[in-house]
């Protein structure tokens, strides 16, 4: 008892009087939100615009969709813990809302983040830390880790022109290795000594709340920021298609690999959602129907496989210990996310995507003042790319992918270093791991 | 204990693996999802056409509350016993997802169903079985079922030509009296040895999470599939305002039926929703907003009333025992929005729908080459229909609903034999009734 | 014991069959909703229109929103009590759809009532009584408070033309304050003699779905109202802003105030959400997003030391027992929010909004016939208003605060005398507080 201080209050109103001196020096309104933007005055001299083609009607739907995934799903997902669910849900909350502010300053700064995405990132980590730190540690943590995947994710998309639809690759490969490093370097040899490392009835079904909003709203998540139109459309379809199947097979498998063939609520609670991991990637491309379906299954078996036998070998043999599983659920999903996604990039032809190819896969549009770019924009407005192959976008796919395996792991272990100074009230002691009346009053 | 077997997992993964097949022979992207298309290409060569007006947009709110009353709504409705929670919402996510492909699937073969309202006929099904079954004979009767309900469904809207926009027919109706017929010859005479049929505090309030996003999603449910405008708009009033009236005549009706004058949490969590299913067949009929409210209130005094004195009435006359009492929210209501379609239809005329009467009941439209459909075209393009009267389209509305009862009582009954078969692995004593460990580790 | 009694049926009965009749006398399908509607019929000689067009695509996604903050929201986030949650989220069920259909009739008469907000006024009222008053006495305090609710409304939109966008004014400040003043009034003396009056572990998870689901559709609360476009976009983007800094303030200055440097679940439960009271009037005005994140922070600290003082001191010295905190989170933000508005008004100019400014402050618009007003209409399509100052506008909107203060403080306290009365089952015991077993079979 005791570990709470007042360090944590004063940290968070700190960071909030320099967020609100960044807001003023920084931030204004867009001009779809500005009073004054003269497209917004309705006047035809000023070249006014209808205010319901205003973009608030066509991205708050989805963005409300992935906001409830942020908030109920990955709060409610990890309150499983029979008693950390103050902690999964109300630090969840606190976390997610920092990150919103700290990512749009962000944002300003270097243009290359989305907030809501910035927070699932983050609250992938969280979740393979769950319960074995302090607030303030995961405080650090969130602020840390947002600079990083800001700029991971600039190098992937404007470096590389990679494209992740989905963020499988930048979101949830990064969010999952990045945890799982810090987690290694915060070990805590007396873990397993912990009886309070499980559910209880009610705390599992509080659990399935946080699964089937993620769930439902996945389709949101990975076709929220594709090209309007069919490949928006199409995002949707792939992640519906990915997820059903997934559902089903993790019930199978979860039965199968049991001795008395009963299903098991872990992976029915989160091996069920690795289909939309798996897919996220590819999601806006023409993988076809049966081709989601088969990423969904092939997401299940990894998930569930893993958490049946993945995750005690790597607590047991590495010294990871992976609280929610974010390695089967978000770590090894998000790789396959890649990989189909290079091979995806791979087989993308003009013959297949028409000249979306280039709404698609932006680098691979003909390069500025060629022939070809100014024969498509005889038909299509589009932006000059690098004209690069098939072979080159998914080269480069398969690149982004490497690299954010080892930025998230570099970058989470030395987090994680830094998170081992006793100032940030870190839990030493197993009695101070998945405990809430530690924190809650 | 040692009831649950390896089949279930084998029996999905076969499923799984036909589905796979299936999908790679029989589907496709629709146009508005095909790159290729060229519609989508923005070429004006082409008839390429605005992003911003693909289908998606329009449909995908709607869509995602419908989403969100199958797998939060219907799944937490159920969680209401108190050691089934994990079977209520588990297994209510694993039939849908597996309905949600065969549907697709088969709608690829037949062209009749929409995958969600196919689920909700199963998951209603579920109800009335609810802890009584193996989850593989959920699955089998989910398999066989999608079918039946299937080609109901096209009977009704193809021969018939009966309109049911909220689906209370072809849903409601079919799966209640389908689920009660399994339930009949399923029936367990040991049944009330069972201690373990009933709520705990804390299993009613998980249940209330399913029964308010069920009835406040309902007018989305009601109105998904409407003609776009004023059609979709009056089945989102007429819904809305016939579940507010069904609410508080619920609370009223089970407080005036209870001896000491107390609420029942049973009716607070089904007969409020009553109201939703009864008007569905003429949500988007000129039915006024006094009619909707009138809707709402009789159902809640049905429904109610079912739910104190006709459920265990089957169960001791009939041996039809209903866990979830789905006779009195989806049977009974679902009956009385069929006569009420009925109704509605009979009185229906071109003085108060104006032409978009033809768009409301499309066999009332006169016929192929006659001199009133020439001359309705040269103001409005409709398809040539049947030149019904109201009287015969009423008629009709009535045979749909008196084929889909009979229909589903049939079928749900063969169903049920097929079901006691051992080989599935179904409970047959009442220690094995309403119980969670015997299929969750 | 022995407490409920068929009065509570028998009024809800009869209020029914009023409103049954008054929906047959009074309403009918507004234009948009009805098949008759000559612009319905898609007829060019009768100015037919692209049913697309129709409004219910434009306000539909954000209005479900709203429907889930008043049923899912407020009924959950009052399930905190651990003997009171059938009250809580059942009482809140029926009171919310009794308002709807009372306030939508009332605004037949009136043209002042908005049905889901006037439904948020009544149930921060009741959350002032939570625990303490009879289903019956509920009933009756809804049916007054919607009629002043509507007339104070009227008085402020209509008669000082003040703006209040999310309502803080006259939903927020005229909510708490009627529910305070009718708690004065019923106050009962043994109230601390009451064990009932606290939480468990699992009752605060309850009610943090109800907590997360209003957080993250406020933003929907405080635009569905605003005028279509900037005024919308900047409406969300305000409350969303403000939400988050009052997020992660109210934990800093949770952890501050207690001794042992814990977080309250009361203050994460509540103060959290102030920021979207406190931003209500002023969320589509040019506050800049420093502005609306200042307001978050202000509201946060105000919120959280009102529940950690200011409600036992109104408890002990005023003899103002106030179950939820709705002084903290709803009528001290709703106050700050009025202030916001006056500030904000007091600044707006043409220089700074535009010709929008008269979209924003109608009254601000010229006068009719002016000149000014026609230099203006050769632009924009604008009604003429009282060509009001900046200061004036503001001056009205310190009115309408003030004034909906004093007409909540009288109508609660009238109202509370009223509910005294013991035909209204009221309890008068310390024992029949906060317990679900009286009213509850």
């Amino acid at each position: 008892m005791g570990v709470a201080s007042k360090k944590f209050g004063i940290a968070v109103l700190s960071f909030q009087v320099v967020f609100l001196v960044l807001f003023a020096l920084l931030t204004t309104y867009d001009s779809e939100a500005d009073a004054r933007y003269p497209g917004n005055s309705l006047d035809p001299d000023k070249n006014g615009t209808d205010p319901e083609r205003n973009s608030i009607a066509k991205y708050y739907p989805m963005f409300q969709d992935v906001h409830v995934m942020i908030f109920i799903g990955f709060g409610f997902l990890m309150t499983f813990l029979k008693r950390y669910g103050f902690g999964a849900v109300g630090l969840n909350f606190l976390i997610a809302a920092f990150v919103l502010q700290w990512a749009i300053l962000f944002h300003a700064i270097l243009h290359a983040a989305h907030a809501d995405f910035a927070a699932a990132a983050v609250l992938i980590s969280f979740g393979a830390l769950l319960g074995k730190t302090s607030p303030l540690q995961l405080l650090i943590m969130a602020f840390i880790e947002i600079m990083i995947f800001s700029l991971n994710e600039w190098i992937g998309l404007t470096i590389f022109k990679a494209v992740d639809v989905g963020g499988s690759m930048f979101v949830h490969v990064f969010g999952a290795y990045f945890g799982l490093s810090a987690a290694r370097v915060l070990y805590n040899p007396e873990i397993d000594k912990s009886s309070k490392e499980g559910s209880i009835y009610h705390s599992d079904i509080f659990a399935m709340i946080g699964t089937v909003f993620l769930w439902m709203y996945w389709p949101s998540f990975n076709s929220a920021v594709a090209a309007a139109g069919d490949d928006q459309h199409r995002a949707v379809i792939n992640t519906y298609l990915a997820l059903a199947a997934c559902c089903i097979v993790t019930f199978a498998i979860s039965s199968l690999t049991d001795k008395d063939a009963k299903f098991d609520m872990v992976h029915v609670q989160n091996a069920t959602l690795a289909g939309g991991v798996a897919v996220g990637t590819s999601a806006d491309m023409m993988i076809q129907p049966f081709g989601a379906v088969l990423i969904g299954c092939i997401a299940a078996v990894l998930s569930t496989v893993g958490y049946k036998y993945i995750t005690p070998g790597l607590n047991i043999k590495l010294k990871i210990h992976d609280t929610c599983g974010v390695n089967n659920l978000h770590g090894m999903p998000g790789l396959l996310a890649g990989i189909c996604g290079t091979i995806a990039a791979w087989f993308a032809s003009v013959n297949t995507y028409g000249y979306s190819l280039y709404q698609t896969f932006p680098a691979r549009a003909p390069l500025a003042n060629s022939t070809s770019l100014h024969k498509i924009q005889t038909v299509l407005s589009i932006e000059p790319g690098d004209g690069r192959s098939a072979s080159t976008q998914a080269m480069y796919q398969a690149i982004a992918l490497v690299v954010t395996f080892f930025v998230a792991c570099t970058a989470g272990a030395l987090t994680g270093l830094l998170l081992r100074l006793s100032i940030f009230d870190g839990p030493r002691k197993y009695s101070r791991l998945f405990e809430d009346t530690l924190w809650w009053g």
